[in-house]
């Protein structure tokens, strides 16, 4: 006998759907960690056959049927079928406003405006990405219309929304303005009157294979499940969220400065332990009902960036994380580390500089660089800012946020991939991230009084109990900021991120 | 414009159904290599995904139909597009042959015949497969019998036709019983008269690193193209032809028998090779219009097993070779290794044994395993022998051929995976593969008088020159037969394999 029950078939279509998306996923994972070179133009066919099977089934008219049917069903509006099927009406409706033409002019001139992005950067020659990069924002101007400005919204909005949905660009400013203020006051302070910590501890020599085996016995601590997932080496590190059961984080190893892989791949490790707290299998090991349904997958980037910086900067940057992980470290790094105590190596981890370049920033400095993208792209998508001024309006308001004046545009509005492939409304969710860590820290804090003695344990068991409870599980039944609220009891604020860096800054600044 | 040669349509959909089973081929291998264990069941449906589809595309009504376009263009008979059409529309009508439900209920037997034969072979409880076995013998004759028995033949015909094209029993039969007569002579001879020579040279120990580094070294001096192909360590070494341009081997190093690796690698990268001359790639590096057609697919297991066993065999276990091979293995092994002579490895990598395991068996041995094998699951389906009977007819049959007495039936009847898995007619190519590399190396041998100097030196490319010419760029342009013929002036002989061996072993073994 067949279930005919309309929502048992919307989830099994869904997870059929998902097993492609996961082959998908394999696919692309392989492609960055071990496919040959020769492989790639073999591997661009695998990956379009599979992208375009993914996106006929996903916006497949029967599919559509099939969500109405749900919502005919007249679920109890507060369960979490009946927020199940909003999401995948929510999901099918985007995914089906978009024109197939203009999704493939999008994805043609991805193409060729990284290409042109790559080399425009390495030239630091804004002037030969510009007309790619106007034609990205003509063409993100085109996709949003399509979807829709949200009332009382902005066209903005709705690129955000791809990303964090049902976030405005408005609500993003109104916590950012206040974290923009304090933000640039507290590193004018460390800098200029602190004084920075040594930096030594972080450029002992360290072997690739004591560095791995450092980074497994960390992951491992703090739960991530090694039979249910991989730790490779990849140019550019990620997690991939691969399979049901199956999660691959990647990291790089420089022999010269272990802090880089060590802290990337806890940021990883953090999005990893996300992926397998999400409800994709059943207790007996098989992929769940739900796997392949919204319930079973991530609120939003936002969300997801709140669990990888929580366990890079807000544990793995702690005084009571390197009580516990120094003599680890001693034991695969030997002499040169043990030269060094507890104290020196959590000041060394917290060293605040005016870098120019993004993915180098410190836990202080790093929010002013993303809330600089997202002024600047929202005023691109909503014409206040043309291309050809961005340089210009770059530097000037880098100066202003932090202190210092942009060398070349190499290390300026050149310096990130994200706009060259039409990513706009992604950078905001780095500091949403940030600021929903540090939210849930503080209640993790008031759920655990014993946190400190837990963490300097080595016993991270809290942290993660709470995100399974409160996050993790819930899938995306509930919105970010919902989400938020639920979990904390308050709204998003600025508060706790702000608060959190001026206690731990100012004392190692001494300033 | 799109071209609407039926030819050219052909090839695109083949194309694109091989494009889909280069990536349950990345689900598979990736399935051996890396997949964390928790990943399993996932990974099940991923594979049931893909093949599902494939199975549908591949016998879907309208690419008979374009076969059939194909077939009334009136094509050159002797021309390539014409040969590629007979082995599509070969390879159609035997996909649709099948129904659904037996398709199925091998698939789920399957699954279940080879756990209980894992278990059996554990406890060597022929009983307790006994049944299983039963089904299998009775699934395969179903199936050899929905493919239709060829005018004149048996049943068991049908089942090689999977494997080996065209090549009947009674065939095999033919050149089986001279080479099996003579073998078991020459067995005898060496091993009641002869001095087998002394292993020690293969039992140094050897890092792991070591000998993935010399693998490496070897590989690529034999031609095997890395930049297109990578080998990585699993269980059951294998090679996946995976996609254009990407082809993997794999091995599994014992620090205490580095020959095991050595060899496995070669054989792996003999398939490799072929793999690699396929003509599945353009001069530009994109997937050729050939690939996924029979043109650029490999001719049969048989011939796929010639080019395993030439690489590893009749020049892995070469004095020429060794004169090369020698001064390399020094180089990573050091000392251990420098206190043997060439002289000493050569021989010692030609040590023949009477042992019970196929897989674990010498040059020499290996082809009176295979025939055994043969003549029993000939006689199983036939129906002239019971499944009850099998442990018997085994341990008599293996005493008459290699002159011991088999002590329990995990070393006997059950010791190999195939039966559990229904491949009856697999087994005879792997002899047939010794007898086409013998009867190709002597071509080879005539083609180039001075082989044995540039093999001694490290020069391989005449034996990769011959087989790219001969074998790897036709495809399955030529039946195994044809080809043979086109390419040493001969049908295959039983002649060159049995001179190989007795001009080898007989000086080793000074009998």
């Amino acid at each position: 006998m067949t279930d005919t029950n309309p929502y048992t078939l919307l989830c099994e279509r869904l997870g059929e759907i998902a097993t492609l998306g996961s082959v998908g996923a394999l696919v692309a994972w392989d492609q960055e960690t071990y496919m040959p070179s020769k492989g790639a133009p073999g591997r661009a066919k695998q990956a379009a056959a599979l992208a375009s099977l993914i996106h006929q089934k996903s916006t497949h008219r029967g599919l559509g049927e099939l969500i109405g049917e749900c919502e005919a069903l007249g679920l109890d509006e507060s369960s979490p079928e009946a927020a199940n099927v909003a999401r995948a009406r929510r999901d099918f409706d985007k995914r089906t406003k978009l024109p197939e033409s203009l999704v493939n002019e999008i994805a043609e001139t991805q193409s060729r405006a990284q290409h042109a992005w790559k080399s425009a950067r390495k030239n630091s020659d804004f002037k030969a990405f510009q007309p790619w990069l106007e034609k990205m924002v003509a063409l993100s101007r085109k996709k949003a219309e399509c979807f829709g400005v949200p009332e009382g919204g902005e066209l903005y909005d709705a690129l955000i929304d791809e990303y964090e949905p049902d976030v405005r660009a408005a609500e993003i400013e109104a916590v950012f303005t206040p974290l923009r203020d304090r933000l640039t006051t507290l590193v004018a302070r460390l800098l200029d009157k602190g004084t920075p910590p040594n930096e030594a501890p972080l450029r002992i020599e360290a072997a690739e294979a004591a560095q791995h085996a450092l980074g497994m016995e960390v992951i491992q601590a703090l739960g991530f499940d090694t039979e249910a997932g991989r730790l490779d080496i990849t140019t550019h590190p990620f997690c991939e969220g691969l399979a049901p059961g199956d999660t691959r984080l990647t990291t790089r190893y420089d022999t010269k400065f272990f802090a880089g892989a060590l802290f990337g791949t806890m940021h990883e490790c953090g999005h990893g332990l996300y992926e397998q707290g999400l409800p994709k299998i059943d207790s007996d090991g098989e992929p769940s009902a739900t796997f392949g349904t919204p319930l079973a997958e991530a609120v939003s980037l936002g969300i997801h960036e709140s669990q990888s910086r929580m366990w890079e900067n807000f544990l793995g940057r702690s005084r009571e994380f390197w009580t516990w992980a120094k003599p680890v470290a001693d034991r695969h790094f030997g002499q040169p580390m043990q030269a060094f105590s507890v104290d020196e190596v959590y000041r060394a981890v917290n060293r605040v500089e005016r870098s120019f370049i993004r993915v180098e920033a410190d836990e202080a400095t790093y929010n002013l660089h993303v809330m600089l993208r997202f002024e600047l792209e929202r005023a691109l998508i909503s014409g206040d800012l043309a291309v050809a001024d961005l340089p210009g309006v770059w530097n000037e308001t880098f100066e202003r946020f932090l202190g210092s004046k942009v060398d070349a545009d190499r290390n300026g509005c050149l310096q990130d991939v994200h706009w060259s492939f039409g990513l706009f409304g992604y950078f905001p969710t780095y500091t949403l991230g940030n600021l929903y860590a540090a939210q849930f820290w503080e209640a993790i804090r008031e759920k655990y009084p014993d946190l400190d003695e837990r963490l300097a344990a080595g016993d991270f068991t809290p942290v993660l109990a709470w995100n399974r409870e409160y996050i993790h599980r819930h899938g995306r039944r509930f919105g970010a900021a919902e989400l938020c609220e639920r979990a904390t009891g308050r709204p998003l604020s600025p508060d706790p991120l702000i608060k959190h860096l001026e206690r731990k800054f100012i004392p190692i600044y001494d300033a």
